[in-house]
């Protein structure tokens, strides 16, 4: 089969691998309709993220069942499934309690030895553990498929990070970031009832999508000016709960600084740097929580597909290009220098 | 009047000064029967932390009003008052929502032009804010008193640490540091249901008081060593619930630690030295949560002074020397070189 390979720094190639195959009871091998590509993957893209030249790429991918283990009992052959982008073995007690990120079986797409999510097919440990079956019927609607692709990482992540920083009706939330997460950030706040939602982003057709979501203010200004800015708009005091998506030590800065006292951060962007943006002494002096992490995207699945296929949220506005899949070095090209906000790729 | 006052490192003195006298409508004076050292205040006794020479210092203080001012409601003269270790004004946003500690009008005792509870006497800002009435019978009996001096301060943060680290039945707990407030911690986490405690220190005579307050396993490692303890007696996989009491990069990295995936550090140790303990990429992986500040001590002591009254928890044991206002500087030296857990100042 085809599937996406790294070998270094901007060098994404699409090439022949072995076919995706059961190896052990549990598995499951997974026919990709959509897959897309992460702002995660850039951090490996750009080589700030190391990997092992020839590792596969992408974590984020849907598609009908074609094969499963002799123990698999939760999805079967032709079934449509969305992988969150870990995998997970569904029985300890860190998966018994929702955190299946910290399952001691589980995995990430892409790692050495396993299949990335941007090919033609997956093999999938654990598939009663990891696979969410989604609706036969969808199969023939894009949207709704785009809809439900979201839910593999940005939309599971961005509610996380609304969990994380107590979004809620009657606090203010300021959400850090235009990226794909920073808008989900957006739409999961809304969702969970908040009725003020500041988006701090200065591009503007991202602004434009997180709008479209739910944000009431955007706030194009960076550093200190944010800050004044966010401030201004919530009497002073800055929003109960503020959503980080973006990782960096600045963007980390500005988070907690826009924070009200006694208030949260949800963090769910990638640290990239170190902990210099974790201002211990601000959120000592102001009791500003910092919460969050890599979101279990399998804990949140059922919830947010009820959502999705209600017509309560729609997160298919994040992806703005498509390709197929020997087009994916082209679109990590177009994520890398922000033409794409995120790419979805098609089979 | 005599009172307590910081000159520089290692120079505190007991020295005449103005009487503390009424000066708002909202004030009132109270005459101290009970104070005492705190941990913190050896940050200013060596010089980390600044101070103008000159300036008042002691926080903690308890004692009988002597005077109010005439807008002072909720206690008379003659009333036995225990104080929180700030000032606030008891009708803001923040003081309805128990978070005394960002009260606009709030302060520290001892900031520049203000009391210090070090002293014979202490002007009180906004009485009605901030001083918790005692029961007058309470007077002749030492040890409740001593115990209720430690709601304005040790017992309070404690709680806090528990609250904020989700201390509960169910959830091992491990507690960083054997200080008064590592102490503390102890006792708050067994007053919310924590069935077992582990409590990190190396000073026999602290941690026999963390056996008495509920400490049912005793880590005297430190660093590494400490991680590897703990983790080996919570089925390797570390606390849910984990109370940080020191401040330093050290013990902060050891307390994120020794968290389980999905806990949360409650914080209240004082930070001194940079964020560099916060681990932010051990904390995203395993999603562990940093939480607590500065405790709203004023929001606390009712329902703990319910408890200290009823027999539930008694905080006296962490006081273990005694001295009058004029032995004060010797019960600096002697917490400074630890021969001294915590010093309590008599009148």
């Amino acid at each position: 089969m085809r599937a996406t390979v790294i070998y270094g720094p901007k060098d994404v190639r699409v090439e022949e691998v072995p076919d995706a195959a059961v190896q052990k009871p549990t598995d499951a091998v997974v026919r990709n309709v959509l897959a897309c590509i992460c702002g995660s993957d850039l951090w490996a893209y750009r080589g700030v993220a190391k990997r092992e030249p020839g590792q596969r790429i992408g974590h984020e991918f849907l598609g009908v069942v074609e094969e499963v283990g002799a123990d698999v009992t939760s999805v079967t052959v032709g079934d449509l499934v969305v992988a969150p982008f870990v995998w997970s073995d569904g029985t300890c007690e860190f998966c018994a309690e929702g955190l299946q990120t910290s399952c001691p079986h589980g995995g990430f797409w892409g790692s050495v030895g396993s299949d990335g999510g941007q090919g033609e097919a997956v093999r999938v440990p654990y598939a009663d553990g990891t696979l969410v079956k989604l609706p036969k019927d969808a199969r023939s609607d894009e949207r709704l498929l785009t809809a439900m692709l979201a839910l593999s990482d940005v939309m599971a992540t961005g509610h996380h990070a609304a969990l994380a920083a107590g979004a809620r009706p009657g606090a203010p939330v300021a959400a850090v970031g235009d990226g794909a997460v920073g808008l989900c950030d957006v739409l999961a706040a809304k969702r969970l009832g908040a009725e003020r939602i500041i988006a701090l982003g200065r591009h503007e057709a991202r602004t434009a999508i997180a709008r479209r979501f739910g944000a009431t203010d955007i706030v194009p200004q960076r550093g200190e000016e944010a800050v004044a800015a966010v401030r201004e708009l919530t009497k002073g005091v800055g929003a109960h709960a503020v959503l980080e998506a973006v990782g960096t030590e600045e963007s980390m800065r500005t988070a907690i600084s826009v924070t009200r006292d006694g208030g949260s951060v949800g963090y769910v962007g990638v640290p990239h740097g170190g902990s210099a943006g974790v201002d211990i002494h601000q959120m000592f002096d102001r009791n500003v929580a910092l919460r969050g992490g890599v979101a279990p995207a399998r804990a949140y699945i059922p919830e947010l597909l009820k959502d999705v296929l209600a017509g309560v949220i729609d997160p298919s506005p994040v992806f703005d290009m498509s390709v197929g899949l020997e087009g994916v070095p082209g679109g990590y090209a177009a994520m890398d220098d922000r033409t794409a906000l995120k790419v979805r790729v098609t089979f």
